[in-house]
């Protein structure tokens, strides 16, 4: 099935979630990847890559290689294969290939188009829409960036078949997220059916996509609404700063922020506790880990302040309104969150 | 006075040509400028800007620190100062600044604002106005970058009283340039007028970035018509490029490269004798260059492929019509050219 994206400003393009079929330009091409999809899958992307003159560049796999060096690295090589403003990258892996790719592509000769072919199931339902494209620094993730999107994706959940178990839930992980703030539906749909057959993966990857292209859509470079694609993520990325991204993958601190973000909204009275405990059961039969030890709950809140998407002192958190809807407020009183922390001390 | 300045996509800002009046902005900001700049002008600048939390990055002066480097050293100021999305980075000096300015501006945090207030004329007429931003490389000059439009352009002629005569000029050179290819009216006053006082200056620096401004809302990302402002490059780039950018200014390069344009103007008929000495006499009065030895005239001829205006093997030339008027063509026969390069040989 094709999810057609339309961003104001005339940009429009198509998320492919289908087998693939040959992927057809006319132009000089950089396809870049990492060393573990390289052996993996190169041999299968090359089948349906008709490209006039393509060449390869692997990069080592691993949020560590994903630095402004890199982007020079991709940049370079572009120069050399002498790519001029025609010219297109391909993106081949999960969401740091993505992003740096798509961040090489916004600033190669002020801009090329680039595609995205993901290979894990969270840049299939999430990096790969949304044109959010960026590297870290030493100051924190995804500070340096531009948005650029691409002029298509193409998702083929063949690739998830070599993806570790262990990825492929941090990528329901998200597909959960968009299902509890956006589509009471599609969750029942979820608590209902398992991700362990092609079809239904499919049908999963494309509801995911919709969600985030109609957000995307309404706001696409994160002034309002799309803040909302970040439930879970104001906790989860104190997580995994204070586990120093070591102890979980993104989707697994996600959803732990997921949990802790339900039980303010408890406390405030947005959702009841049997909603909550919903959630908490879906994320648990993927293997979720729901339980974090917050060793200080003052540390912990004030590591907010840090966080980019904090403007000044005022800080939105974005949490669930019982199944399928969210509220985004910057009055939540510190008490309250507070004492969310403790019950997680 | 005030040029309006409206892009698609509802971009629209101010460029300012008047002394400076406060500028009051209520957000932390970086100023950006270099070490010529500081010492002349860091106080004069100082009185006018009322930001909340100023901070002021002083980089060295140069087009050899026109680099990914720089950028670097910018990125990192804006994050040790806690610049979050809704702070403003502030580009005070010549086009290097602004470009580089801007691009900083363009990726930190996937892009904050932006205001230029630029020092030189060319900057004044030229890099202010247009949105691009970005740096040289090993490969050349200009390759990585962004489009990025600023806030407002603050346009203030005592910055002048301290520049250079030839720098001055090789501002002119670009007034010229766009009078040639876009309004014989503004020619006719070029020759008529001579810019040795404010008001002449001012009016000619309006006329420009009026003429600008129109272009490039027409043409925000050079697919079409924007090429027009690149009268004259094509030729000036090698030049430039045959020189290591050492021997002329780039106004100097431009001035040398819209004569030789005009030469293959008056060889296929697009511009009689007179005209092109029109152009001459009037750059000439400004102590602009109008003779470059080429020794290779087929070797000057290879190096327009390496620039990145070229699409694969079509070289657009960008040729004045008459005085005041232009043609974009791809269809210049190579002998034509290799011709006029024999007469400056």
């Amino acid at each position: 099935m094709i999810v057609h994206i339309k961003l104001p400003n005339d940009i429009s393009y198509d998320v492919i979630i289908d087998k693939l079929n040959l992927i057809n330009f006319d132009k000089k091409a950089v396809l870049v990847t990492n060393c573990t999809i390289n052996s993996l899958h190169l041999d299968y992307i090359k089948k349906y890559l008709k490209i006039k003159d393509l060449s390869i560049l692997t990069l080592l796999d691993g949020e560590e290689y994903k630095s402004m060096q890199t982007i020079e690295t991709i940049l370079n090589h572009c120069f050399e294969h002498k790519l001029n403003r025609s010219s297109l990258l391909i993106a081949f892996g999960g969401g740091v290939i993505g992003d740096m790719t798509g961040f090489a592509a916004s600033i190669y000769q002020r801009g090329i188009d680039f595609i995205q072919i993901p290979t894990t199931l969270l840049a299939q339902v999430d990096a790969s829409v949304g044109g959010k494209t960026g590297v870290n620094n030493k100051y924190g993730k995804n500070l340096i960036g531009a948005f650029h999107q691409p002029l298509a994706v193409y998702i083929d959940t063949f690739f998830l078949s070599t993806l570790p178990k262990r990825e492929f839930s941090s990528g329901v992980s998200e597909i959960i997220k968009m299902a509890v703030t956006f589509d009471k539906d599609f969750f029942i749909w979820l608590e209902n059916n398992t991700l362990d057959n092609e079809e239904n993966i499919k049908y999963a990857i494309s509801k995911s996509v919709q969600i985030k292209a109609s957000v995307v859509n309404a706001d696409e470079k994160e002034k309002g609404i799309r803040a909302v694609l970040n439930y879970g993520h104001t906790f989860a990325h104190v997580i995994e700063n204070e586990t120093n991204y070591k102890t979980y993958l993104h989707g697994e601190a996600v959803g732990i922020g997921m949990l802790i973000a339900n039980e303010v909204s408890i406390k405030i009275g947005l959702m009841n506790k049997q909603e909550a405990l919903r959630v908490k059961k879906l994320l648990v039969s993927y293997k979720i880990p729901t339980s974090y030890l917050i060793k200080d709950s003052e540390d912990f809140y004030e590591h907010f302040f840090l966080d980019k998407k904090s403007l000044d002192n005022n800080i939105k958190f974005i949490l669930a309104k019982g199944l399928g809807n969210y509220t985004i407020s910057n009055k939540i009183k510190k008490e309250d969150i507070i004492s969310v922390l403790k019950d997680f001390s």
